[in-house]
């Protein structure tokens, strides 16, 4: 951030009066410019013990397989913005049944928040950004291309999720690890 | 938004290409601005069968019931800010548990993430936005008097879980209401 977006002017990192943290404050209109994590919505999405995965056809981690998923839009409930995006990037429609994993990932300050899901009618296709779709059981999923470290965690997850027959969301967060390709 | 934040150029509402929502975008140096919801981590603070209330001291609901919690910030895990924000308010020191609620609000783009977390010595005192703080049984749960809607969803599905034992993560939202004062 280097202007304000109000009124343009320029700004200060400074703390404000009474905070802790360094925020950028307008120079011209005094405003206080607050930042914070944004949150990626997705699904593991079922249908007859296989689940949704698809292929990237985008950077970052282009031709890697994830669970379809995407940042929540302002005006959205979070399970919605998790449907939305099953649509868009695996044209699959979706009932969504419980939260499955809260994951954060400090240093690039996303939360990802993945539900279970059911397939409606079991269609799927690639959509944007989006190589190929399929339905895997377990024992088919590809760890090794796996493209985030979120996505991996929901998945390992998953997997227990299914032998220990837990019904609690699991927790879990990112430590930062440059030489790690799956790190965002 | 009125001026882009990386050059201080004025910019159009429109829909980028590609995308299906309007966006701010910038006539001078073309970059897309996107808005997020955004996460606040609280915490249903336990002690001896009790529960940590704090009385705000601070607009919205100034003199309301609230439970500790506030905005997520950069670089903080989810379970973090919601410790940090019960030392700040509550000056209490918490183990965070799991992951008790999620409540989206759609109309002013905020999503709770409120965890189950335990006192670590019993200690508290009113911190800043605090006027009061005390623990409370759930019979004492003053229900006319809580702050906010996505607390009272907290609260109500802490009661219910207590009776019937649950594990999962209570998942909810609120449908705008302008009559309603506890509608943020």
């Amino acid at each position: 951030m280097k202007f304000c977006s109000d009124c343009g002017g320029q700004g200060t990192m400074a703390i404000p009066e009474g905070d802790t943290r360094v925020r950028f404050i307008c120079d011209e209109c005094g405003r206080i410019h607050y930042r914070n994590p944004r949150i990626i919505a997705g699904c593991i999405a079922r249908w007859e013990s296989k689940i949704l995965l698809c292929k990237r056809s985008i950077e970052p981690r282009k031709g890697y397989w994830t669970i379809p998923g995407g940042f929540l839009e302002e005006g959205e409930l979070v399970e919605v913005g998790a449907a939305r995006e099953t649509l868009e990037e695996a044209c699959a429609t979706v009932e969504v049944k419980s939260l499955h994993s809260m994951y954060s990932i400090p240093h690039i300050s996303q939360v990802y928040l993945i539900f279970l899901a059911d397939l409606v009618d079991g269609k799927y296709n690639a959509g944007h950004e989006t190589e190929e779709v399929k339905l895997v059981s377990i024992d088919e999923i590809p760890w090794d291309d796996i493209a985030f470290s979120a996505v991996k965690f929901s998945l390992t997850k998953y997997v227990e999720r299914l032998k220990s027959g837990a019904t609690s969301t699991y927790c879990g967060g990112y430590e930062k690890d440059d030489s790690d390709p799956s790190r965002f």
